[in-house]
């Protein structure tokens, strides 16, 4: 079956994924559908984690946050249920990770919340429409990701510096980088900072906190991002007793198009 | 009464210079509304112009064209006179400058036809209203302009490379510079480069073609617009029989508000 897996519809991938099948990552499937970063944080966080994301909406655009206790997604996936229909899960105890499951459907609870969050998938997907190539996915690595020194606002218990993610950029499509990403605002926009990564905290492109390495040619500019990996940090900073995310590249496949988040 | 200059509405300012006083750049002149750019071509070249704006749309934002003849300007200035009312204008006749007339009056004919293009000023404006800074305001210069190795689209006589206006801005303002002028595609709209230099043929930003080098502090990258001086190098590079432009900086102060020039 996984043969045909990028035969299928948003849909039909996540019934392919809640049968439980060896996970993969999401990346190419359904392409121009939108994929979701998870977040679920039992009730008693989930103001502040709301909070936070209000205050800080490039790093972490919320798409959807269901009702406490419930899997299912109006928005996102009407038929979808959030519990099963990712590939693979995270289940942090006291901010340790204690497990990587296909599915948390053994750990349901009545007071959980899922927070559903943009990807950059989708502004990927409008950068290369546009012809913005895309150096990570040329290269078939994950996109580099940086620590900054640049603080969120902080809510509550969650507080913590923005993680950026980075693509190396012609100087001439720098401009045409920004205005395509700027219109898909709930997909992290436009990027926080072009060019010198010292400015920002970054000691050396070579060496990413999360992430590869990708080949910055010359007449290319690093342009950073604000990235889903920001609230995650922000959360496990926190060590709540529990909290369960996405594994990393393993994301939601949404009904959602791609262009329905152009602004 | 050029004391009192800076409190006058676009129509004072206009009937101001029509009164043919001592001329002075219009910088500043009626904040927050547009000023204008002028090329005026016998009619014979019209097309050719207009087909050059249309292909080079960046660089030659054409706000208004008037009718062969006519002075009055409907859409800038209901009562304006193109002849008379920018402080000052410049007369090429085979592409060589002859003089530098405050009025055009004497010189006008039935088949002049006026070119009114977009001016950074009004993108300027927009800059510092969003809290980017604009160095050579900054430090009381005209803009830096250089020649570039960007060919223009053709257009019948008209051909030519493209010149850029470039302001220093710290790279975690990049972005917001980039969206705040891409909304404004009237006047010039969104960069055409970021950072390096030589990638588009400039040998030494110290050293401009047109206008005066600004300081670049550390973690600032040099951001280049496409100018309006474009379409004069290009018209003078033909040697029409006969070309008016207003002498820089010396502009046509119009009655639409910058907002209205907003995407």
């Amino acid at each position: 079956m996984t043969a045909n897996l990028s035969a299928l519809n948003p849909a039909g991938v996540r019934a392919h994924f809640r049968g439980d099948p060896e996970p993969r990552p999401t990346a190419g499937l359904a392409p121009g559908y939108a994929q979701a970063n998870l977040i679920i944080l039992p009730q008693e966080y989930a103001y502040d984690f709301l909070l936070f994301a209000q205050r800080n909406p490039q790093a972490c655009p919320v798409l959807e946050v269901t009702e406490a206790g419930r899997r299912d997604l109006p928005f996102l996936a009407p038929d979808g249920d959030v519990a099963r229909d990712f590939p693979l899960y995270r289940v942090y105890r006291d901010g340790v990770l204690q497990s990587e499951p296909r599915s948390v459907e053994h750990l349901w609870r009545s007071d959980l919340v899922s927070f559903l969050i943009g990807c950059s998938f989708s502004f990927e997907w409008a950068l290369q429409r546009a012809g913005v190539p895309v150096r990570h996915i040329e290269e078939n690595r994950n996109v580099p990701m940086y620590l900054t020194n640049i603080p969120c606002r902080s809510a509550g218990v969650f507080s913590g510096n923005m993680v950026v993610s980075m693509r190396p950029i012609p100087g001439r499509l720098v401009p045409l980088a920004v205005t395509t990403t700027a219109r898909m605002p709930r997909v992290h926009g436009a990027p926080i900072h072009v060019g010198d990564p010292a400015a920002i905290g970054i000691a050396d492109l070579g060496r990413p906190d999360f992430g590869d390495a990708v080949t910055v040619y010359p007449g290319e500019l690093p342009v950073f991002w604000p990235c889903g990996v920001t609230p995650q940090a922000a959360v496990m900073q926190s060590r709540p007793g529990l909290a369960i995310t996405h594994a990393p590249g393993h994301m939601l496949v949404c009904d959602v198009p791609n262009d329905a988040l152009m602004g």
